[in-house]
């Protein structure tokens, strides 16, 4: 077999391998035959090294619903800003302490450089916080010294060792705050491994730890600069030359640039860290942070608590998604929409096989699944763990063969279905097509969706047991709005209210009176772009009952587009209900006497 | 410091580590010990398990513009599907043996199960090609041996030796077609090394390659199950214990489950494999295969060449985009918006020295900067080398400190623009205010905008040179449309016309011929949901000369926003040609004579 592969016409000679830049070299090794036992101690860094990468940084309600997830998760130490560089950060950290958001056994964390008044300034941050982490860093990096500090070794040291006796100094000015520290040798992969070594052993020695109060040395791949393996060689070589290594924990701070941050934080960790910081859903500088959801979920798979609980992993990543106002990639491992989905008849048929085995051993077992080794081909975990479902897809083609129902839905429907809709969605056409067999046209899928998910006016027989009559919205001065509905129940007229802080929670809360117990997960609307059309249209992923799926609303309204798209969601699991002959939901009505 | 991490509720220990499943023992590995010289031989498989994990599969015009990418970037082993499994497979494959599409040095490789009729039906879908892969598998593990296939080892072991033999005896039938052959013990990672090694040996006995005419073992992480560094491991043992091993390249196809793909594939080549299969930006089953982009990048950081043009990495990714109908996230490395985005200061700061020392060190040498050895803190690589450049953003928030610019284009004017015309407004924004100082408000943002990008009915003074005047598009039968428009040019009314596969294209061939070059790079477009605005917002990235910029347009029209879209984009262009003070683009009249 011949090699026909030609040279590019790029300029790759101008970059030198990392090996001639930075010499790590540990024939010795003893990570790679090593596993991970348990889990590392987290250190979650979104709303410092996160925020700071984003185009719209986030403000102080983000912030504090970012810090609110992250504690509801069970991190306990949390970056949370770099309070000396912006007044936002700095306000933001008053705001927790002042405000009390700091539960005990939570540690928060500011990011400070080596510079007299940004050291003071951090310690005003911090004042009033039963304990902090203050994590001071210099650049230690071959390139740095020469090009932007014009700096020799000494000089790098005698910064950082400034900065670390200023601390010491300050932290009398504050003697109600617990005072522990970090130093990070930032972009220590660029450094020397005797120098980052030398410096972080005198930095040791001005804050004097102790196995009681130890310190955090944090060895940052500020940009990942080689192979992990490498990382993991140069981690176990600074735990062996790190002084007084029982009162010191090795963090790790793994970037992203050549795709390999998890499997940096992974091998580092078997190289002797103690600590990983990282972000949820990996945000941060550039190509971001390692990703917090994936090491702990990994460790989790692996059977090993992760200490961190992921089992509402759509609220996880919602939230995220709201705070850094950057999507979560359909493909990323865990928390993306295609993950737990399988579109080829082979793995389809295996994974079936594979759920008809786990219930034979957990019967023979006289358990439940939960009971018995997870075995299941091609899913490394349950998706129930963690909220999700497994979705078989069978794809249909429309006529057309223009690329299926999503494109047929999009060009000649203007709907730009969110992604686990179009998944939603393909089963239903699936299952009607197993049922009825035959090759389907455009206007065929089309009926679908409509009967499916659309707004009939004929009430009775299409639209299903609740029907929107009329609503009246009031928007009060504190952003708070109120909602007057008359809907239709199997069809009764009930008038309902709600107030919420809009009028998707208004309505549902007015729903909840008449004990329907609708949530809306997620949510998306567009204009329909379509010629003359008008309308809007909006998808609510929604919780009724036990029952998580989508409802849609059209219409020239866009509130009352999603005020349908929640009938449409409560109408759909009517449906599912009585197909699987449950039980009725008894409608009350508000209020009402005997 | 106390460890105060709690224990989560969720179910882990249903989970079996990876070491209790598989034994992977290598004490005296030696891959943690190499570094990459050379780049291994890639195979593309973007059209086989890419293609079959989309949502809505490529229809035979995105496979054709796919192929066409892959052979153009210098793919020379292209998987194009699994023709036996699927009509629309088997014909593309027709299709680009019978239209002459494959180049005589690029190879197709085509997927079957070892089934008897599967295997006849992929020789009657190569049949003519110059020379074909036939890359059969079957499923291996431990795992699906026992749920799925109810077989000892042994009957495995048959399935695959029948599927060989019948191979042998069918390349008969297609004495044109120079065949070679791929195996893989599909679930390869969830084997027993012996096993696999076993099965493997049996199927190259078969097969009967030679050092003149290889044979491919491809050993797939169909799920990744553990670290790298155990793939690598099992990597390793399998190469020493292959027999015929100059016969035989050795394959891998890393899926990303763990999010360790790119890590598994590198440290699998250190661990002697000679080939890795993989997708652009990571397409492919669930979490996706290894990203091709990001290892063969990775290489080239390196100083190594990857033997794959990635000059121009923006047309890879609309390409990609385009075809796969998934976008590429915002940090994925090298190919994301955000990846060569600086925000802080300080990172600001480094990154100019480091241009600065550059500037200096290629002058000292009489060179430009390709000629020395790169080294700007903070960018592992020149982003020039793949058409993009380094972007230093200052985020400007609005009085409201409702979290920037983005958030109030798209909150109070309905606009929401794209990722990287958001960086590049951000600039705008930066230079106004370092030039007139002080704090935004809301609205000074707003006509900052409106100035830099929308139309302007006072021509004269702030829209610029071009001003569209009135434009007619006819369609035509065959899907293309002609346009006749009427623009100013300093004030000089220009009939120009022009044909094209849309609107834009042929309104950029119509520029064209009065001497404008301007190319289309990126385009979005959305309904603005603002209240009563029913207008349209149509977001167009161009290449005017060798200036790249954004330019909008907003109109009841789409068609016509897009138009102004690419007139804003000209206007920009010229104002930034005036502010450097280079000359005048000469106007011809179309057709015109002396």
């Amino acid at each position: 077999m011949i090699h026909p592969q030609q040279a590019t016409p790029m300029p790759f000679t101008k970059y030198v391998p990392f090996q001639d830049q930075i010499r790590v070299e540990l024939p010795d090794r003893t990570w790679p035959d090593k596993v991970m036992t348990a889990a590392p101690r987290w250190c979650a860094v979104d709303l410092r090294d996160g925020n700071q990468a984003l185009i719209d940084p986030m403000d102080s309600e983000r912030k504090l619903r970012m810090f609110k997830l992250l504690v509801k998760m069970g991190y306990k130490e949390i970056e949370v800003g770099f309070p000396s560089a912006s007044q936002t950060d700095f306000d933001f950290c008053r705001e927790l302490i002042e405000g009390g958001h700091i539960p005990d056994d939570v540690t928060i964390q500011v990011l400070t450089q080596c510079r007299d008044h940004l050291i003071e300034r951090t310690y005003d941050a911090i004042r009033g916080a039963k304990q902090a982490i203050v994590h001071f860093y210099n650049s230690t990096s071959v390139l740095q010294r020469r090009v932007v500090f014009g700096l020799s070794q000494d000089g790098i040291v005698d910064i950082a060792l400034q900065g670390a006796r200023l601390c010491k100094k300050l932290e009398e000015t504050i003697p109600d705050t617990k005072v522990y520290y970090e130093y990070s040798p930032e972009s220590y992969t660029g450094t020397e491994l005797e120098f980052a070594a030398r410096i972080c052993n005198e930095v040791i020695d001005v804050i004097d730890p102790t196995p009681d109060h130890k310190m955090i040395i944090n060895l940052p791949a500020t940009v990942e600069m080689a192979t992990p393996n490498v990382y993991a060689d140069s981690i176990e070589w600074m735990s062996r030359h790190i002084t007084r290594r029982d009162s010191v924990m090795i963090s790790l701070h793994p970037h992203n640039d050549r795709g390999e941050g998890v499997a940096a934080a992974e091998l580092g960790y078997l190289a002797g860290a103690d600590r990983i910081e990282g972000c949820l859903f990996g945000n941060g500088e550039r190509t971001g942070n390692v990703c917090l959801v994936t090491l702990g979920m990994n460790l989790y798979s692996q059977g090993i608590d992760p200490q961190i609980d992921f089992s509402n992993i759509a609220e996880v990543r919602r939230t995220v998604e709201y705070c850094n106002q950057l999507g979560v990639h359909e493909r990323h491992p865990y928390g993306g929409d295609l993950v737990f989905t399988a579109f080829s008849g082979s793995h389809q048929d295996a994974i079936k096989k594979g759920f008809e085995d786990m219930d034979k051993r957990s019967t023979a077992a006289g358990t439940d699944v939960n009971g018995i080794d997870w075995g299941v081909p091609y899913l490394p975990i349950d998706p129930h763990d963690i909220g999700r479902s497994y979705e078989a897809v069978v794809r249909v083609n429309s006529q057309s063969g223009k690329g299926g129902v999503a494109y047929l839905l999009k060009s000649e429907h203007g709907l730009d279905l969110p992604k686990r809709l179009q998944i939603e969605f393909s089963r239903v056409v699936q299952h009607k097509t197993d049922v009825e067999g035959g090759e389907l046209t455009g206007s065929q899928i089309w009926e679908m969706f409509a009967d499916e998910y659309l707004h009939s006016e004929d009430a009775a027989s299409r639209w299903g047991r609740y029907f929107p009559l009329r609503s009246t919205i009031t928007g009060s001065d504190e952003g708070v709005d109120e909602i007057e509905s008359t809907i239709l129940v199997d069809g009764e007229p009930h008038l309902i209210t709600g107030r919420g802080n809009g009028p998707l929670s208004a309505f549902v809360e007015a729903l909840a009176t008449i004990g329907v117990d609708v949530r809306v997960l997620d949510y998306a609307e567009h204009a329909m772009s379509s010629g003359v059309d008008t309308r809007a249209a909006a998808y609510v992923e929604c919780a009724v009952g036990e029952r998580v799926l989508w409802g849609v609303g059209l219409h020239e309204s866009i509130v009352k587009a999603s005020l349908r798209a929640i009938m449409s969601a409560m109408n759909r699991a009517e449906r599912d209900r009585i197909s699987r002959g449950e039980d009725d939901v008894v409608i009350s009505r508000p209020g009402g006497g005997p």
